[in-house]
């Protein structure tokens, strides 16, 4: 369990109200909560630009009648086992189908991956979700 | 299978050059494919934008050792069951999880979704990747 | 002058060691100040989404050997003269001209006016640089 | 004057009829020219991300009542003479000023500059347009 550490800030008070509306729209209600996650925000951008080991997912659509798009796809994603932690694949109607595959390793070879899959004849579109293993982020 | 439309684009050579270069360093080994998937991007960051029926994925991390978490992200879940297509869980370390949720609906309720998740205590960082159902991006 | 607001915060230890480590690099001396400006960047990214009255720059190359640009360039601006506040111009080589253009106005009128700058035959790239006018942000 | 190329793609006439759409609802009457700016979109990120010399403007709002604001933002602008091509100054309100500084270099060195800007006390939100030189994009 993480050491917990209590400090002061110093704030506008019109700063304060305003950031605290926003973070009750967005459900919170803990003040040090919404500001620890501003703070992770900024770090996992950091890690990934970095090249830090680092852990996301990649989302992609494609076409399923395309000729050898899901041989393409398998045999790439056997190329880089090592940063695949495992998939899940989605129907999204007759033509269409999302894949959602958990990735963790370096940054860069993460990205690459990314893009070989964004390369496929009949995949349309191909985005990666950037998180963190959650190591360096308290 | 859809429609394909050819027609011409005049662009100056030295940036057709650079364009094609990077379009290579990124796996393409077609040109059209590699301008067809600059124009989905945009019009699917346009979907979003617009709040339209959308899909992706919601990434998360959290240290299941907090207490009440696990039920506090399922009664969530349960609570947006019509936009929540299916979950894929991963064990990152001793502390920390990677749940990827796949969703579908509209941008506004999915960031909805992403905002109450990421504000449940224990939760270290969340991040929606968009995509598209594929309907309306060729 | 603003009055300021003082208040607790718990954050784990190495959270709150990795943020200083950052907030150094980017050469802060005040942990306040690093908070501070994390919750404006937030808020101002709800400022522009929300459609209320922002401040900001965009930012334009153009090639000034193509016939017409100049023209359109004044044109256009003129029209939208009660979002424009200044202009500054630099000749970055013989054929490139790097354009600012200070805004202030509603978010929606400033995306609209970079547009149109940005579909000028001639104008290489078109960039909006989003601030605030500072009323909402402490 | 840069060189024409005149080459064909293939786009599903979905696609190709959504991408009209857009472009026209961003005053483009050019097909040519609105592919040719998602390009130069594209390659001007990856300009930044990979350290090359680039173009841009950093956007900062302070309250110039603050002791020895001023001064400090003109000492470092001096140390940074060699990016920093030309400044304007807006006065907003009878506060909050908006500074844009225009800046040609290394992407490395013009986001050190944006950072030390923003850490000063004073300065509320100092953001950076990311553009470009103009010589590798056409």
């Amino acid at each position: 369990m993480a050491e917990l550490w209590r400090f002061g800030v110093s704030l506008e008070k019109d700063l304060l109200d305003k950031f605290d509306s926003l973070s009750r729209k967005r459900s919170y209600n803990n003040r040090s909560k919404a500001i620890a996650d501003l703070i992770r925000k900024d770090l996992i951008k950091e890690e990934w630009q970095s090249g830090k080991e680092i852990a996301g997912a990649i989302t992609f659509i494609y076409d399923h009648h395309k000729r050898e798009l899901m041989n393409k796809i398998v045999d790439i994603q056997h190329n880089y086992g090592d940063v695949i932690l495992s998939t899940q694949h989605i129907h999204l109607d007759h033509d269409n189908c999302l894949e959602i595959v958990a990735v963790k390793g370096s940054s860069k070879k993460i990205q690459d991956l990314a893009n070989k899959i964004g390369a496929i004849k009949g995949v349309k579109h191909a985005t990666l979700g950037m998180s963190s293993t959650g190591k360096r982020i308290g």
